[in-house]
């Protein structure tokens, strides 16, 4: 008999689809074509000889630890390390039971699925958002509410008018999830006072704010904003930090940092999800934490990447077409730019594969499309040259957009 | 306001218990404790000269890609060395593309349970069976039904039976999940003949079968019994492979083969589950197998673990008192003994504590919790002297356990 995969197939299983956005990805894959598209850090940032010291170091201290099984909530070397390290640079108080290693900050995104969404749960993100949260939530069949952005971050406003009004039907989110600093994709940060607005109203509607902090690390220029986390005295907020973007995203790894009711439960779910986290490089990254490395790194990264925003910077001023307009975020890895309102940046897309050039529409980031004349940049991955050229050519691809398309130019959408 | 836990954790989240066997072997972590109860590899197992090796080879040729984000169905390279291999010593006609990489074993076992186990969903296990299953199957309000074991495995009349049973009440199970050779935790294995009745079963009820292999390598005796897998020609059987045992369980790697239909459906889970596996070990996997290495070990560890199966049933013979039955298993890691009717294993439990020697209670692995006079004993972690001081405490258990308990000699339950 022939496999009946339509009865197999949970419904949650039916629902996943492949991104579309990866698909046209795909296309960008051959010689020649310059992928301002991609999230991916730059591998000069890879601290390889650093990385090769610590791994002889756990040859020769650890070995026979490193390749055995470990305990599921992560090595409790490198959980001291991180929560010193939380509370000495981050301010958030918090002890090595706090801790939990992940499998890189999506195994801790399906996590929070996992334990908080039921299907047709409501939670609550900014628009634009992260695409890999709204794929993890979508895995467990979450009801997203979109909040528009503003200059302070999240629309605080409409928050609280949205709120309202899902009060009225009896609903209640189960969480607000927010890149709170140099977000992906718009590289915009949420002011402290809209931080410690929105733990007022998590408190008020009783919901948990999910804080992913990937890159609150790479701070270019002004004062680092406090985390959320560190403004959290209930155990409302959960804190996701990662190696990827600080060390190497090819070792997977992350930590989440929550009160002890979330961590316990987490800690089932690695569980019955992989056992454990990769020993090895847990090891590896203790070895770099404590002896210093990371934050030498963390100096090297934000060096370069500062260098590389201003190079793009400099390219869109010079050639894209004046009526575009982007951010200049003070970190992160990526900028956001919005195009006059009749340009649609996916219809657009067409163009720039034939010029060989790519980059992520900005509609893939709103979960309402509420948005079709923008796009996301990266700027950490490329070489300078490539950085310059490839703006190049996307001006070109605008500029053709432009004239082919209806066009007002004093109309906007107001992007990020 | 305090967070309501109560109103934000799912059904699902609030239904994952610790394992209270987990949690009894917690006792066991003090010194002097002698654990037989583990399932770990033997640290004397893990080849450190040659990850050694294989890790300065990927320094020297793909330390960038090891140390970036990676596809999600895993390395390409790693994947086709693997189908070779799968090919060539057991006969599982794949490629490529029909194998995608996990974080172990378990994360594999999970993305069924996330792909084919809606609440109250049922499927088929062996009792006694392995109870990572158990808990990655429970992770998603699996419904279990038990099918006892016999001298060839599984017991053929009595799955027909229940099958016949099911099926008028409307039930068509969704899997039946095995570990075919040397199973964790009896170290029986299923026969060829059972193995060829069962994908006949499968094929008639259109259910699919997990065959988790992690031991299939590790043959001390007689002809290696084919995969379930290798008998598939309609995609009927997911199977799942591991490093754990053969190379290093701290590195998380394991693999599915599977159709073109779960495989997909696997990727996209993987995706929202953690983007990709760790790419550093993945290369050094793949530089494991290509350099051949892999076969030398296997070789190593087969003679490591006859050698400590040995041992152990010697001191069984010597210590253990007439009463006892255990089987001599052909490989793996695992043996099983069956004591007498009136003595329960988990009331022993203490009794052992106090002689400072642990083994895992049998009943942990029957979900029906239908057995409760056997155990699992672990040979291939510890020392020589080790297992047979083990063995020895563990004897003086339970004969002062057989002195106080009413206690019949003509009258055993079938352990196996």
């Amino acid at each position: 008999m022939v496999v009946n995969y339509d009865r197999l197939f949970t419904s949650r299983s039916k629902s996943l689809k492949s991104s579309e956005i990866r698909e046209l990805l795909k296309l960008t894959q051959s010689a020649g074509f310059i992928s301002l598209a991609g999230g991916l850090p730059n591998p000069q940032a890879f601290p390889v000889d650093v990385i090769h010291e610590c791994i002889e170091k756990v040859f020769k201290t650890n070995i026979h630890n490193a390749l055995q099984y470990g305990t599921t909530e992560g090595l409790p070397l490198l959980r001291d390390v991180l929560a010193k390290r939380m509370k000495e640079k981050k301010g958030i108080d918090c002890e090595l039971h706090d801790i939990l290693i992940t499998n890189g900050a999506q195994q801790a995104l399906s996590f929070i699925a996992y334990n908080f969404l039921e299907q047709g749960d409501t939670y609550i993100t900014s628009a634009p958002t992260y695409l890999g949260a709204l794929q993890a939530f979508h895995a467990y069949q979450g009801n997203c509410e979109c909040i528009p952005m503003n200059d302070e971050g999240i629309d605080i406003d409409s928050l609280r008018r949205n709120l309202k009004r899902l009060h009225r039907t009896g609903i209640t989110p189960k969480f607000l999830y927010a890149v709170a600093t140099f977000q992906n994709p718009s590289g915009e940060s949420i002011s402290l006072e809209h931080r410690k607005e929105l733990l007022e109203i998590a408190s008020e509607y009783d919901f948990l704010i999910i804080e992913d902090d990937p890159y609150g690390e790479l701070v270019f220029e002004g004062k680092p904003i406090p985390p959320i986390k560190s403004l959290d005295t209930k155990g409302r907020v959960v804190y996701i930090g990662t190696f990827s973007k600080v060390l190497a995203p090819g070792f997977r790894l992350a930590w989440v940092v929550a009160s002890e009711e979330i961590i316990n439960k987490f800690a089932l779910t690695k569980q019955s999800s992989d056992l454990c986290s990769n020993m090895f490089v847990q090891y590896v990254a203790y070895e770099y934490v404590k002896g210093g490395y990371l934050d030498k790194q963390i100096q090297h990264i934000k060096t370069l990447y500062h260098h590389k925003r201003d190079v793009m910077i400099k390219a869109l001023k010079e050639y894209f077409p004046k009526e575009a307009k982007w951010n200049v975020p003070g970190g992160g890895m990526f900028l956001w730019v919005t195009l006059p309102k009749n340009i649609n940046t996916r219809l657009m897309f067409k163009r720039a594969l034939a010029k060989k050039v790519a980059y992520v529409v900005g509609d893939a980031f709103y979960p309402d499309s509420s948005n079709y004349n923008s796009m996301r940049l990266n700027f950490s991955y490329s070489e300078d040259e490539v950085i310059l050229e490839g703006i190049k050519r996307l001006a070109d691809v605008i500029k053709e957009e432009m004239t082919t398309s209806y066009y007002d130019k004093d109309y906007y959408v107001n992007g990020v």
